[in-house]
């Protein structure tokens, strides 16, 4: 059974373009399985986006390809990738989407995917989700060597992480992503019995929303492992002002 | 030919959530057909996940498996279920999503989902709808036998569902959801002749938008039988101010 | 192997009708490739829906069917077309969705599905999305003949489509759409060495967001060879103003 091809972009939904890219795979790989992982991260998010790849990696089965484009870069000479990673294939501009999950999983091989016979010419302005990324990952979807795509690539880009930084008491870190609840996803751990700090609010860290009571704050253990600023019931974001970048300190008794 | 599995969540798209659901799916079933049915459920709202069931399910095919996760509840002790009901599969919380299903179809048999050898182990906190419900799903379409995910459940839980009452002169009833378009579906009926009124606005019972001016404020029958307050070219939620649960009143001449 | 349906809307994904119909769809032809093409077309937007049908036609695959519902005309007499233009086969309203694929791709055949043998009849008010072009569709992907939903069709409805106009030392046009990002689509031309005038603004045209500092404005070749007007790393609409219609003048050197 051919596995399935994710797709991740910035292009929402509203315009056709994740649809326009769909057709052009299917004109090259007809049947397959497309899946959508998420085409509202925010416009040019790299960071986002390498959040949610590596957020969902782990889930698909292996030989999955994911065809990922946020692309504040489109139309400079930066590399259109091909990569094996993992038990994965990658389809993807070379930005750093794939900084996260190289983190945790091994880069096999990669491609600069420049051999303008495996891309698509359009009228006008090229549009690389179109032209460039979708039919690359058709082809290699529809068994194309991808050697035969470009170069070899040793040394895909890498964009800095946030990272919480160890400090007397406890952890600084910052708030990463905002989620659909106003939940706040930051780099920090969960540990037990800890208080997490951000916006002049303590969020005591809980092993379920239900330990605290409706309209409470706390701090959870989210669905990745990394901590999450919550508040039982409502948006932890529109309730204490958290954004992307917030400072928050976790408080970890005998540390 | 394999039944589609449809799913229905509060996840929204902005996250990558339902595509980890699908990963997940494709992982233990792969090539199945995967319909999205909705995911912008207001977060938490079970009724208008049951209304959503309920619109939906007559159109599907035999065997077709609803994957619904709308789950105020999650990390609390209620039971995920696993359903036949009617023609059709459920995989669901146990927390009234089914109930309006319920009203309609019968309960053939439902078992509560809790043998961990159907589930995933996941780091972190677990996310019952990719750790719990997406593998049980999963597991359910590739022919697992339901009665080894867990024990027989004879009383799925059922929530009180608004139902318009009759009235001297017509019926009482309320709003129970409004639309894309602004349009306001009661659980009201819509009887030729009748005027519905909410919110000190008159909506008289029309047999299609076009029979009264633009601008003009009519009820029509909708198209799952049920009443709806609506503008023509206009949006009756904004223009008039209904919401969730504002009282109408029918007045059927002759009764 | 089976080509792709592809499905067009206003009716968002807030609400289970996209999914509805592709349950309509899957119990009558099990197993299609079905593929999104946009679902937030503003509502009753027949000319934004005419265009988004356009910029998708030719990156699909030949007998691809497109089923497109914007239709504010919905309950008049208006026919349901099935068509076959160009490569692709169409179910849409006849109400001018067509109009921009017919100005570049012939019509070869058009019927008014009118025969009820293939129509669901369902409870309630009529919901043609689902009762009327979900079933002409599917029954057409499963080989009926098309012939047989009814009458054939000689002059599909068309629109007037906005098109720039010559005049001296340039061209008159105007915005027809705003995507995503913020940028306006206009029915300009792109030629290197022109400069828009919109809202008070120049916008000189480049070949490439680059080309212009952080926040500059300038004007692009589209996707689909169309000028648009952006921003750098901004939203023209939100910074300018723009909305559909603002006139728009290109400015060409020696003309």
């Amino acid at each position: 059974m051919t596995p399935p091809l994710a797709l991740l972009t910035d292009f929402g939904l509203a315009d056709p373009w994740v649809g326009v890219m769909k057709g052009v795979i299917l004109s090259v790989a007809p049947g397959l399985s497309l899946v959508d992982l998420a085409h509202e991260v925010p416009p040019g998010d790299v960071l986002a986006g390498a959040l949610h790849l590596d957020a969902a990696v782990d889930f698909f089965p292996p030989d999955t390809l994911f065809l990922a484009v946020v692309d504040p870069g489109v139309g400079t000479a930066r590399r259109a990738l091909a990569a094996r990673v993992g038990s994965w294939r990658f389809v993807l501009p070379d930005n750093g989407l794939l900084t996260a999950v190289l983190e945790r999983h091994p880069l096999h091989a990669a491609w600069s995917a420049e051999d303008p016979a495996f891309h698509l010419s359009s009228p006008g302005r090229t549009f690389e989700g179109r032209d460039v990324f979708a039919p690359v990952a058709a082809w290699w979807m529809a068994g194309t060597d991808p050697a035969r795509f470009g170069p070899a690539v040793a040394d895909p880009i890498r964009i800095p992480m946030p990272r919480a930084r160890r400090v007397p008491g406890g952890w600084e870190g910052e708030v990463l992503l905002l989620d659909r609840f106003g939940n706040a996803v930051t780099d920090l751990p969960a540990p037990p019995g800890a208080v997490a700090r951000a916006a002049g609010v303590a969020f005591p860290v809980a092993s379920t929303y239900g330990a605290v009571p409706a309209g409470a704050s706390l701090a959870v253990e989210g669905s990745t492992g990394r901590l999450e600023l919550a508040v039982n019931g409502g948006s932890a974001a529109t309730i204490h002002g958290l954004v992307r970048g917030t400072p928050v300190r976790l408080e970890v008794p005998g540390t």
